[in-house]
């Protein structure tokens, strides 16, 4: 292995080794994580530019905003995987998490890594010739950063396995949702679409981040009501928030509106697995009349969001891209 | 939590979260990983710029190698910090590893991206201004992908947990640490410093790696002969390569020239925790005379290496970068 024949030669088998590699590892670690869920994020950067270009996309608009996307979905992928690990999780859209697979293990932290360098590796492939190509990579740096942030925020404040809901408020709630979850799933994926448009005015940013981060809010929220109050036959999933400790907007308006026999009540049955424990917590939801909330806080966000995009100035960017997410959303049973 | 008002308490509370954050968890995490090793990788940052600029270092470029210095030990961080996860280890630098502290646990994993972000978090507030600002940026992503596929081979074929000499080869050792260790460790810090110094050209980079690679992989192999034969009192650690079953220099050496029952007997005896099984495997690198072998090998990768040198176009780049670096690592007993 001295001479330069070795190391010749040892190029050669290495190279020998990626197509192995790639089918055995690479390929099941992007086909396992990437594709399988609703895909929502990654579509709605084809969508957005559809609006901003007036439905005038050549083949190649279309090509490239799809690759957007698919960015955006490693970049979730990314997370779950970690995600998963760290909430010591069992199945992810229905197949077992990665790390649970066999031969796969811890493994899948080196494999989460690799799903984030894919963006940059396709960023680059697809997108190093054009003027904006900076402005993308310099946007996932950013908003990876904020949802880790986001994250760490999660696991601090609401760790699964330490049950203390004096760690819970709204406003820590309302700071981990913005974070860990409406950056990248609102923000990022009408932004990348935005600098694809051509939109260079940082106004334009600003205006789509004040509608876009209040919308991803409510999503969640709505996430977390849907969890308890959904009908099973539009979710398609039972929820299991109560059971798992979740810090949801459920358990912490209720934290807000209880006397303190129901407090007692909802610090005795929050994050048991017991059915008996969970129905507890279901009738204190019940006797809060969090529905009622829910039904109001829906009204009013809204309102509210109809407000923001009404007043928008239409010059820097089409409201129609803010009205068709809002369709999309509000009100949705699944 | 629905109206205006509510909304900005948020984000006054979530700011007001961020010193604590900050305090307890980004600097804990910061101090605990970041610093504490030799530096070297950082250093040579500031070495090979105070070269390629003749001593002529303005306070600024004094500053600025020394900002990419630290960004090159928040990457190495931030892969030790999994790695260590990855590899069960105890300890790191002579303290627990991160995920081994009191209150982090898995948290690590996200730790470690937050290290990594912090990289182009650095990156954009130092050299956003420098044209050379995307070379830095790309660098970085394609040297972590490539020490992420170097760290995949790693896992894959040489699982801590599963003792299978089978898998091991002399190749598969070479690709190890070419992709693993050699591009972050010798190739990054040199090319960091090339880009500050306004090298533009491609054939100076591709001649850069042409000797740092080797030299890299020189050091790894030097690094696996010490941690057997180096003195303690001037390593200042006791190797277990052989304990752990590492996929080191020595033992695939040792399996290209074994005879069927050294062989056997090896296989019996590696990666075994008890000091009678180690001497049995000392035993045999002493009967394959691997100490001489390893002396053979670095009299022909020091000639090999300082014939690249010598053969170097001093117009790319300034030879005085890689005689350096062969002085600071050739025969060092530490």
């Amino acid at each position: 292995m001295s001479s330069q024949e070795t190391k010749e030669q040892a190029t050669k088998s290495f190279s020998e080794v990626f197509p192995i590699l790639t089918e055995e590892f690479l390929t099941e670690n992007f086909y396992h994580n990437v594709p399988g869920g609703k895909m929502n994020r990654g579509l709605s950067v084809v969508d957005t530019l559809k609006i901003l270009k007036n439905d005038q996309l050549t083949e190649e608009d279309l090509f490239k905003s799809r690759v957007l996307g698919w960015c955006v979905e490693m970049l979730q992928a990314f997370f779950l995987v970690a995600d998963d690990i760290m909430d010591a999780s069992y199945t992810r859209r229905g197949n077992p998490c990665w790390y649970k697979m066999e031969g796969v293990g811890l493994i899948a932290i080196n494999d989460s890594f690799i799903l984030e360098s894919a963006i940059y590796f396709f960023l680059k492939k697809y997108f190093r010739q054009d003027p904006y190509y900076i402005d993308l990579v310099e946007l996932f740096h950013e908003i990876t950063f904020e949802t880790e942030l986001g994250q760490l925020l999660d696991l601090t404040i609401a760790p699964e396995d330490n049950i203390d809901l004096n760690r819970f408020s709204i406003d820590k709630y309302q700071s981990i949702v913005l974070y860990k979850t409406a950056f990248y799933s609102f923000y990022l994926p009408v932004a990348l679409a935005m600098h694809m448009a051509g939109i260079k005015n940082e106004k334009a940013f600003k205006a789509a981040k004040e509608i876009l981060l209040p919308l991803g809010e409510y999503f969640q929220i709505q996430d977390d009501y849907l969890d308890c109050f959904g009908d099973p036959k539009y979710t398609g999933k039972i929820g299991t928030d109560i059971q798992d400790n979740k810090c949801s907007w459920l358990v912490n308006q209720a934290l807000a509106k209880v006397s303190s026999e129901q407090r007692k009540l909802l610090e005795e049955n929050y994050g048991k697995k017991n059915l008996e424990n969970v129905a507890i917590i279901k009738q204190i939801y019940k006797d809060l009349e969090l529905e009622k909330l829910y039904k109001e806080y829906e009204e009013q966000s809204f309102n509210k969001l109809n407000d923001l995009i009404s007043q928008l100035d239409d010059s820097l960017i089409n409201r129609q891209v803010f009205i068709t997410f809002m369709n999309k959303i509000y009100k949705r049973t699944k």
